[in-house]
C-alpha cells in the first residue's frame, strides 16, 4: 500500500483525498486544512484524520471541538508521498518541508515549473516522470490541451497550434471574484501563459494560447485550431483519434450539449461525485477540417480534470507501475470509461 | 436636403434616427413605433415625428395619449429614403412596401444578403455601393471584422484569417435572454455564419468564424488571427495601420482597459450618447506576430457600431457624395475622431 498525505484541503485536496481513497494501493493517512470550516467537518464525518496544516490553527480547531490528529509534521512522518494541494505559489515553499522528511511530493499547476522533476499529464508523459522524486501536474487547462493536441499530434502531426480560452471567472463557491458583466482579457498580451506550460510537458508543440475571462463557474471552454502535418486526414479520422484516446470525452451539439451548462448538467446525471468531469470533452460536430487546420471545441472542469493526473503522479512517483497500467487503475476507480 | 424615414425605433432605430438628425445634409422626417412604450414618449420628447407602424397599433397610441402623425404608408410618401430598423426578417416583409413607395431602402444586417444589391460598411465598399436603391448594412460583428481585415489585408495582404468570437448573450435592456451561467456553442458547428457575411463584404478573404454565447451585455469580443502574405511585416507597422484606418480605436491594456467594461466606461467618460462606441475596439498590447500570423483582440459595441454605416449607407443611395466625404462628414457629426 501506498501510504499517502494531502497538504490542503480545497478545491483539488478534498477530491485528491476522495479518490486516492478510492484507489486499491494507496492509503489516505491524512489531510491538512488551515481553517475549521464546513470543509473540515465534512473530511472528519468521511473518517479521514484531519491535521493542523500550520501550528497556530491547532487552537482554532479545539475551539470549534475538531479533533485534529496532530499538525503537518506529524503527518509528513507517515506517508510515501505527500500531495501539495495549498494555494498557488505555497507548495514551493512548503518544498523545503518535504525534501527533509518524506523526499516525494507532488505540486499543482499553481506553481512554477522549476518546483519539480517533471511537469505531468499521465498520457504524455508518464514513462519519463517514474521515479521521480517530484512531479508537477499541470492546471486544468494545460492538462486537456495537452491531452488533446498529443492526441492529434501522435496521430498526424502539428505544424503548429493557436489556442483561445474562455476560462470561467469564479469556481462556484468563490463568490468574492469576478466579472460580473464583462470579457476579461487575461492578459490582454499574446500569448498567454498556457503555451508555455504546455510545453513543459510537450516540448515539440508550437502553440499560441490566448485567455479571455468571462462570467461563468462551471467550466473553461478551449477554441482550438491546429495545422497538420498530414494534409489528407479528413474529420472523421480526426473523430476517431479523440474516440480513442483517454480521458476525452466525444460529445455532440445536437444530442442536446448546447453549452458547457449541459455537460456539468450530464455529469450530474450520470451520479458523478461534486458533477465532476475527469474527461476534457470535445464537441463532435465542432470538428472541421478547413485546408488543412483542423478546428474544435473543448470544455474543461477546472475542478476536476487534474484529480486522475494526481493519483497517476503517486504511482509515477513510487515508480512500480507502467503508465498504462496505473491509467486503468485510476479510470476503472474513478467511473472514468475510457 | 435628404429626407429620411427610420422604420423601427428600437436598439438600431433610435441611434440611427438621432445620428440622422446630427447630418447637415439630412432632414428626419419621422419614426415608426408597434408600441406606445417609454421608446416612443421618448421619440415624442425628441419632437421626432412618430408614425404608427402597423394600422392596429393607431388605436393603442391614442389611448396612451400619444400623438402619431400617421402611419408608415403616410410616412413613405415624404422620404427619399427609409431605413429599415425592424427586427431580423421583417425587413424583407417590408421590402415590396418600399419597392412600391419610396424605392430606395437600406436594410440591417440581420437580413439575409439577398435583400438588397450590396452588402455594405462604409470604409469597405463604398463606391460599389453607390446609386444602389437597396443596401444592407451588414451586422455588428461582421461590421468589426471587414473593417479590420479589410485595414490588414489593404496593407500587407491576408493569406487566411480564423476569428474568435465571444458574443454578448444579450442587450443590456433585454432581460429575458439569457445565458447566465454557461459558455453557449452558437452554434456547435464550426464555421459560424460570420465568415460567409464578411465574404458578401469583402469576397477576397478566406476566413473561418467560430462564436461563443457568454454572460455579458456590453460588448463583443473577438480573437483574431491572421496569416500575412507579406511575412516581413512588424507589428509596429500593424499597429501603425489600425491607428491610422478610419473607426477603429487602438486602446492599450496598460492604460486601464483589462475587460470591455473599462471600454464602456471610457465612452461613458467621453459623453458619448447612451455610451456608444462606433469605433472597433483594438487592444495594441495584443497585436502580436508570430510566424507570420498577426494575433489581436477587438471589442465590439453591438449597439453602435453600424449608426456610422447607416448614415454612409443613406449618401450611398443618394449617390451624390463619395465615400471619402461621407466618411468625414459623419465622424464629425458624431464624435469620431478618425
Amino acid at each position: 500500500m501506498i501510504r499517502v498525505g494531502v497538504n490542503g484541503y480545497g478545491v483539488i485536496g478534498r477530491r485528491v483525498a476522495d479518490a486516492v481513497s478510492a484507489q486499491q494501493d494507496m492509503k489516505l493517512i491524512g489531510v491538512t486544512k488551515v481553517k475549521p470550516d464546513y470543509k473540515a467537518r465534512m473530511a472528519l464525518e468521511k473518517k479521514y484524520p484531519l491535521y493542523a496544516a500550520t501550528e497556530s490553527s491547532v487552537k482554532d480547531f479545539a475551539k470549534n471541538s475538531m479533533e485534529v490528529s496532530g499538525t503537518i509534521e506529524d503527518l509528513l512522518k507517515q506517508v510515501d508521498v505527500i500531495v501539495d494541494a495549498s494555494p498557488d505559489d505555497v507548495g514551493a515553499k512548503n518544498k523545503e518541508k518535504y525534501v527533509e522528511t518524506v523526499g516525494r511530493a507532488i505540486f499543482q499547476g499553481g506553481e512554477s515549473p522549476g518546483v519539480a522533476e517533471v511537469s505531468f499529464v499521465a498520457q504524455c508523459n508518464f514513462e519519463k516522470a517514474r521515479g521521480a522524486k517530484f512531479i508537477r501536474v499541470v492546471s486544468c487547462n494545460t492538462t486537456a490541451l495537452c491531452r488533446a493536441l498529443h492526441t492529434i499530434d501522435e496521430n498526424f502531426g502539428i505544424e503548429r497550434a493557436r489556442a483561445v480560452i474562455a476560462r470561467r471567472g469564479a469556481d462556484p463557491d468563490e463568490t468574492s471574484k469576478g466579472p460580473i458583466d464583462a470579457v476579461v482579457l487575461d492578459p490582454a498580451e499574446i500569448p498567454s501563459h498556457h503555451a508555455g506550460d504546455v510545453n513543459t510537458v510537450l516540448p515539440d508543440i508550437k502553440l499560441v494560447s490566448m485567455a479571455l475571462k468571462v462570467p461563468t463557474t462551471h467550466m473553461h471552454l478551449h477554441t482550438l485550431i491546429a495545422s497538420l502535418r498530414d494534409r489528407s486526414v479528413t474529420e472523421n479520422q480526426v473523430i476517431d483519434a479523440f474516440e480513442e484516446a483517454t480521458r476525452i470525452m466525444v460529445i455532440e451539439g445536437h444530442s442536446g450539449f448546447k453549452s458547457t451548462a449541459q455537460v456539468i448538467d450530464l455529469a450530474r446525471e450520470m451520479g458523478r461525485p461534486r458533477n465532476d468531469l475527469y474527461e476534457a470533452v470535445i464537441w463532435k460536430d465542432s470538428i472541421r477540417i478547413v485546408e488543412g487546420e483542423v478546428h474544435f471545441y473543448m470544455g474543461v472542469h477546472q475542478e476536476a480534470i487534474v484529480v486522475p493526473e494526481n493519483v497517476d503522479a503517486i504511482r509515477a512517483i513510487i515508480g512500480k507501475e507502467s503508465g498504462k497500467s496505473s491509467i486503468s487503475s485510476t479510470n476503472s476507480s474513478l467511473g472514468i470509461l475510457k
